[in-house]
């Protein structure tokens, strides 16, 4: 294969070709736009399909290319800041809550989960599914896993399921005094029913952000919302969060 | 290729595939242990090679597979809980801060940072590089961006680079009173020179952190910090984290 621009560049070649495609899309490209396809663009740029690959999955990780299933590659938007709080501790549900109810189940939460909130290997607990919306765009799903030691007045008269009850559940969870809560980040890839919501392929890659919610000295109600890794930039702090996003160009300094 | 065992299954047989390795993993193998190579696993499986890969990809995604060139494929420890302070504001350098400073150095930074320090296009800051270990590993890489009117009493005396000027730098900048503090998560792909620090290849996916520091109604100085995705799970909050990492079997609720 020819690789005459790119043959003496001690780097890897798919990353210098990376800072090159990149250069590219801020030229010639705008938001939305549809790259030409992979043999085209193999051409142009004089390097091998399996090079240019691994190039365009760089640009994915950094959220400036989306790929989708029949519609090709496109040039993606700016990832949009959404706030993670961490400040202002409150019960899901209260206040202000960005979250909408989608569902509420009662059934046996994984291993891990039992754990964390301390109930017995097969006991069952409310789990609550909602899901978050952010400039029209899903963002985020939600299971909200509370045992019923939690919300011990809870009514059995309300619908059995659905965003009803899931809103019953809050509501007795929020008669609890919160004591603190804790959250932790970290990469996952999406399963096949968050992907779903999330409108990706599963297996994308997501940011899963678990919060352990502290009432009476033990974990109340224990949160995993998976987050697009493609779309979204995690805030936390005072204000609005910092809009600056990866750049390309910083390797440069 | 035969593939008798997961022809049936509805879902990806990649994902399918994920979930028996998952478990192959938990029962079979332990924590640094080499897996078998990909053909023998292809083999033992029952799937094409692609389709064992896909799967590889997944695990090494949600940190329960690690590839090191050289070494193989090997069963990775459970992530680590880093803290990333967001409650108590503190600037870089004080107080029981994790960070160890490692180099200073004067250059024009990223345009994207300009725009954020609101320096003129080619202004050159004090740009220092830190690093972070916990538990005797390197977990995180950092760039901290410093305009010069941010440090204006800073001796020129000093060394002219290296970690003493770095701390040197720092020192100026906690003479400021710190207003507040905002930082962001997103998905990342290591550059060059973070990757050989993190003893990861280029383009490994990461976790950027990036925080404003903010004082005298400005952003006095910008961190661009990027965490091993793989090994780390970054914890915000009360206290030592959430003790609990994805579980594979979580999507079985």
């Amino acid at each position: 294969m020819g690789t005459t621009q790119l043959e003496t560049v001690p780097e890897p070649k798919y990353w210098h070709l990376k800072t090159v495609l990149s250069e590219a899309l801020e030229s010639e490209f705008s938001v939305g736009e549809i790259l030409p396809n992979e043999r085209d663009l193999a051409a142009r740029f004089g390097v091998a399909r399996a090079t240019l690959r691994q190039a365009l999955e760089q640009l994915e990780l950094e959220g400036r290319l989306q790929r989708r299933r029949g519609v090709g590659t496109t040039v993606a938007p700016p990832r949009v800041g959404v706030a993670v709080g961490t400040e202002q501790h409150a019960w899901p549900g209260a206040g202000n809550d960005v979250w909408q109810a989608v569902d509420c189940a009662v059934a046996a939460p994984p291993a891990a989960v039992s754990a964390v909130l301390e109930t017995g290997r097969e006991e069952a607990v409310y789990t609550v599914r909602r899901s978050r919306v952010s400039h029209g765009q899903p963002v985020a799903a939600e299971l909200l896993y509370i045992p019923a030691s939690s919300v011990p007045e809870l009514s059995a008269i309300d619908a059995p399921s659905g965003p009803a009850r899931a809103r019953a559940v809050l509501r007795e969870l929020q008669r609890l005094e919160l004591e603190g809560q804790e959250s932790a980040v970290e990469l996952g890839s999406a399963r096949a029913d968050d992907a779903k919501e999330l409108d990706r392929l599963p297996g994308a890659p997501v940011l899963v952000v678990t919060t352990r919610f502290l009432a009476d000295g033990r974990t109340a109600a224990l949160s995993v919302a998976t987050y697009r890794a493609d779309t979204c930039r995690l805030t936390f702090g005072d204000s609005g969060g910092v809009e600056i996003h990866q750049d390309p160009e910083r390797r440069a300094s």
